[in-house]
């Protein structure tokens, strides 16, 4: 099986607490890629300029994404995202941004990708995740995450994209930015009243939730020392998450735990270095060695009382 | 086996975005002494004035509380708080603190509570959590929570009270005021460093982290729809947490991440109605039940990979 992913590829110069790093590989398509590409083979839709290194595209191809739909528009410029962090690392604080190529951009599925399992709209444009949908055809699963700057200045493109979709990924501000509900518990009800069977609202460092039928699982974050980068974290999580899911081939309530916390196994990982720099250097052993590592964290003996 | 407390005991006014409450039962070691009173035998070193009621006497001792070291002072009155929370449940606002009867509460531990095993100090004056130590004898476990008043006004004092416990309760912002650091990892590191040897560190509606010597422990807060009063939500933990160690009898790390989950489990309830309300409705089965929802919450299948 394999997963199609439209999103964004970028170059992002990024200060955080522990140093900085300029035009490094990113994006939300990027991190989920990577990330998913440890489970699953992913088709990537995304835009770059003719300064996209080449290096870049055999990093993608050492991970055997799927390139056709990059496309390259050889006299533009690949989007470009300036970003800072303080020492709360889960508020990224936007400097700058450079749309460049993806301003104009509308993504096209080929139609190689066209019987995937599953389509992952990682963040972009509403309206471009809309019409993405539209063209898809009938993938067994459609999930999507979207940004606060949709939410504020698109609101009701992202809420007509949630309707169409089975999974969300969201994080918490956003969340309250959505439904003005505070309570995530009646958060996540109302998002699923607008369509999505499952609801992952991500908290950062504090882990994430997860809402399905009646059920809610609470995935931990990884107690890590140093935190280089959050950037793409919320990427890396969409796509370890999805990546495990489609590996099993089936959506239920306990491959999507098992999911939640691969999605979390990813994340911690992205964010011990800048960029994608972290996930190069891993393999599946080191992917099986924390997994037990969250098990540890979270598992506890039965009740003598 | 018991445990013998220190703290408050007072009445709470309480504004929440789900009503209020005046003159409730509230103090440190009311919620400590209620919620610990499910798992074990507790003593309470406390000080009340006349206006104490006797219903509220009644309550303790249906409770099997030990009241020979609860000071009554018959002209005095009882220490009192306003406070009110806002949409984030997390961030108490004190908006008045009546000392009254504490203000010169000097906390004696009556002799027939010294073979006690576990002493827990809860947030009262740093000074005489100190005095109180130095006149304890030699509790198997000596465990203390704090609060920022305690970081703002006399933070030496609350570093020497630290250095000789074993085990402190801490929240995140406390912690952040106590070592200058962001990173819980550091800085469950240096508070381990000044002496305890376990560290727990309270993070709201996020759950907690257990520090204990080279193992992380994460636990989830109970998804609520409805918080009612979050006042008393830490020391309800730390009682559930202690009450079931010393159920227990022994530290290691399998009976302290059970106990961390007890803790979740009863300031789960606590904050469920306001003052001690809902303790005073559950029984040992609930705490089962809700202790078997905790499971559920984190317990996922191992990788398929």
């Amino acid at each position: 099986m394999s997963i199609t992913v439209v999103g964004t590829v970028a170059f992002d110069d990024v200060v955080s607490p522990f140093g900085k790093i300029a035009n490094g590989l990113g994006g939300s398509a990027t991190h989920f890629s990577v990330a998913a590409s440890f489970f699953t083979t992913v088709k990537l839709v995304a835009v770059v300029g003719g300064d996209f290194p080449r290096e870049h595209i055999d990093f993608f191809k050492s991970r055997k994404i799927d390139l056709e739909g990059l496309k390259v528009i050889p006299d533009g410029k690949t989007f470009k995202w300036v970003g800072s962090y303080g020492d709360d690392l889960n508020d990224a604080k936007t400097l700058e941004t450079q749309l460049n190529v993806i301003a104009n951009f509308k993504p096209e599925i080929p139609e190689t990708y066209k019987n995937n399992n599953v389509l992952f709209l990682a963040n972009i444009d509403p309206d471009q995740q809309i019409r993405v949908i539209q063209n898809a055809g009938k993938p067994g699963l459609i999930a999507l995450d979207t940004m606060n700057l949709w939410l504020d200045i698109k609101k009701d493109a992202v809420i007509k994209a949630i309707k169409m979709v089975d999974l969300v990924t969201i994080n918490e501000y956003e969340v309250r930015q959505l439904t003005g509900c505070h309570n995530m518990v009646d958060a996540a009800g109302m998002i699923r009243q607008m369509g999505p069977k499952i609801v992952v609202i991500k908290r950062g460092g504090y882990g994430a939730l997860m809402f399905y039928q009646d059920q809610v699982f609470s995935a931990p974050a990884m107690p890590l020392k140093q935190i280089y980068d959050p950037t793409g974290a919320g990427d890396s999580f969409a796509g370890g998450m999805v990546g495990y899911l489609d590996l099993c081939g089936e959506v239920n309530l306990k491959t999507l735990k098992t999911a939640v916390i691969c999605g979390s196994v990813m994340a911690s990982f992205n964010v011990e270095k800048f960029s994608c720099e972290r996930l190069k250097e891993i393999n599946r052993d080191d992917i099986i060695a924390r997994f037990k590592v969250f098990e540890d964290l979270v598992v506890f003996d039965g009740l003598k009382y």
